[in-house]
């Protein structure tokens, strides 16, 4: 996508031939920074330290990262010390460990001397099939959006309710839910995106906004209590969010403040998408709400905010009193039956296992 | 209430007689101050600065600007001019109007000698019916609560969720939504309370997290995203929230993100009750969602934060990127088939017209 008219991806082979280049994502929304990747222990720091953050980006860092490693040392112990160094940064992150194994089983076949090229083959292998899997959520969920504009009289936009960042900051291009977005502002499409603060790390206030900013998306930040007001009035056409899970039968776990968005899109007939590689599917799993554990964080996200004042410092403050605790869930559960539909790679589909089996056929005899 | 064991109230007549004294609530919820009103000017710069902020407040505050202005002069000229001066300060709020022509109808009949004493009584019972009022919807609300506890296993606590601030900071004492939460903790009743942090002016985080700290009543500051993820898991046995304006069908304006809460209790059979003092009924309105204008408030009051940072400043922090724009909306409105009843100062009634015609019969012949 683009910052300021400039095609940019999060990640890509700098210049030189081999060193990696990314967007420091530590230093948006306030400042706009490249960070230079040399080394196995530079990539490690990235992703530990959130320069990156969104799976598909990690797991794509992690494999440049293996091939920074092996530029240095193509040995079977450097190949194994790479892994494991860089799998330790995340280790709950799905995608981080899929790319680590992609890795090893691709590299180590090879002999040493062929291992490096290979590495950063492997490693822009990842990166572009990201960018392939997102860019088709993008073309089938602007249908969506392409449908939702036939409905609006002319000149009037789609309003698009969004919440937390699933954009292209979260993956190497396009993003997921903010993909259908993307294509189609590319299409010509006028439209409008309400961006849901998505308090507590406000990750739509922050990078959401950003993004769609730096695109030139038309597009206006409200607090997570907005939006059932706005979808009563008729000011959301339809709503598109991520996932970070979703059950064999359509449950979806993503962002703390999702269900209360659905909910609210129910309630006024309202569309409300969910947009998700095909990875993110636990085909084992049947009742999200009752199965999927939901991480506790840190309450400190809660009770304090960082942010510019106004002659430009970064500070840190709390917002609650003293004394009063505070909880922090991650995440919660939207039941299916409040889903529209799923919009995977391979094309949208209702939320139920029998649709997403309809798209995934070879998962039946799985499931 | 209680702060920190020391019963106040939010205004009283100081030591002196006839001074004025308030809690200073621009210094919430990170100082306690108090600051004492000695003249007309200084009664309304409280209104209008906000050192005193809802709505029976802010009619007890006006009440005694008058009885400030006439010791000074007890003129018919300064009764007017002091009850102009008064009512351009918060020029929308219901109380404020309803108090002054209170104070103006009573004081205008008496011979000036005799105005200045009149108006400090007039004034004290202006608070003290305020209290009269909150008291009685703390007890009727402290029978939902308690037949919640009936409920519960033997020391478990009732967990009650309430949004925004209703609580005696924006009363003269106990509140409206936290006044049957105060009731229920003096009888001895184990509860916790649930603090929605209420975005973006964070009455929640901040007044009703103070209030309930220095009274020590048990809770936990939840960013508004949570309450849902709450409700899914049985962690809420009730929902408690005031109003701005309530119709004479039982659709309940209140503060912004209320019905998104209203929403999530109906869909997990959490009850859901609206407190209010009976002059927040509009009884000539009808549809809430169609008839009751929102207010936009500035965005900065979303882009903006102010707090304490680790060493002690109070600053304000943009949390935005440059450039995004933000929207306001302040009150959304809840329609009564989410509401599980409404609690008054004459008791708890379905939201319903016949519920409301049920307690208050004398509306019969208006309505």
């Amino acid at each position: 996508m683009k910052i300021d008219g400039v095609a940019y991806r999060t990640i890509w082979l700098a210049g030189d031939g081999w060193s990696v280049e990314i967007i420091d994502q530590t230093k948006a929304p306030h400042d706009f920074a490249l960070a230079r990747l040399t080394s196995l222990e530079e990539a490690a720091h990235a992703i530990r330290a959130m320069l990156v953050r969104g799976a598909p980006l990690i797991g794509a860092t992690a494999a440049y990262g293996v091939a920074l490693a092996l530029r240095a040392d193509p040995s079977d112990a450097a190949l194994e010390q790479a892994c494991a160094v860089l799998l330790a940064t995340r280790p709950t992150a799905v995608n981080l460990r899929w790319a680590l194994e992609r890795m090893r089983r691709h590299l180590s076949a090879l002999p040493p001397a062929e291992r490096a090229a290979a590495a950063y083959a492997e490693a822009a292998a990842v990166a572009d099939e990201d960018v392939v899997i997102n860019r088709a959520i993008g073309e089938h969920g602007a249908a969506l959006i392409r449908q939702a504009a036939l409905r609006k009289k002319p000149g009037e936009p789609v309003n698009v309710l969004t919440h937390c960042n699933a954009g292209w900051l979260a993956t190497v291009d396009w993003g997921t839910a903010l993909a259908p977005i993307y294509v189609a502002f590319e299409e010509g499409i006028k439209l409008h995106v309400w961006v849901d603060e998505t308090r507590p790390r406000n990750q739509g206030a922050s990078l959401t906004a950003w993004e769609l900013n730096h695109h030139g998306v038309p597009h206006t930040v409200v607090v997570d209590n907005v939006g059932g007001h706005l979808m009563q009035h008729g000011m959301v056409d339809l709503c598109i969010v991520g996932t970070d899970r979703t059950t064999a039968t359509g449950d979806v776990c993503n962002k703390i403040g999702t269900y209360l968005k659905a909910l609210a899109a129910h309630d006024n007939g309202v569309p409300f998408y969910v947009a998700l590689p095909s990875p993110t599917i636990d085909w084992g799993m049947a009742d999200g709400v009752k199965e999927i554990p939901i991480e506790e964080r840190d309450p400190r996200e809660v009770t304090e905010l960082t942010g510019i004042t106004a002659d430009g410092r970064i500070e840190t403050i709390r917002v609650t009193p003293a004394g009063s605790p505070a909880a922090n869930y991650g995440f919660d559960v939207t039941p299916a039956r409040l889903v529209t539909g799923l919009v995977t790679e391979r094309g949208v589909c209702p939320a139920t296992r029998d649709g997403l089996l309809g798209l995934f056929p070879e998962r039946r005899a799985v499931a």
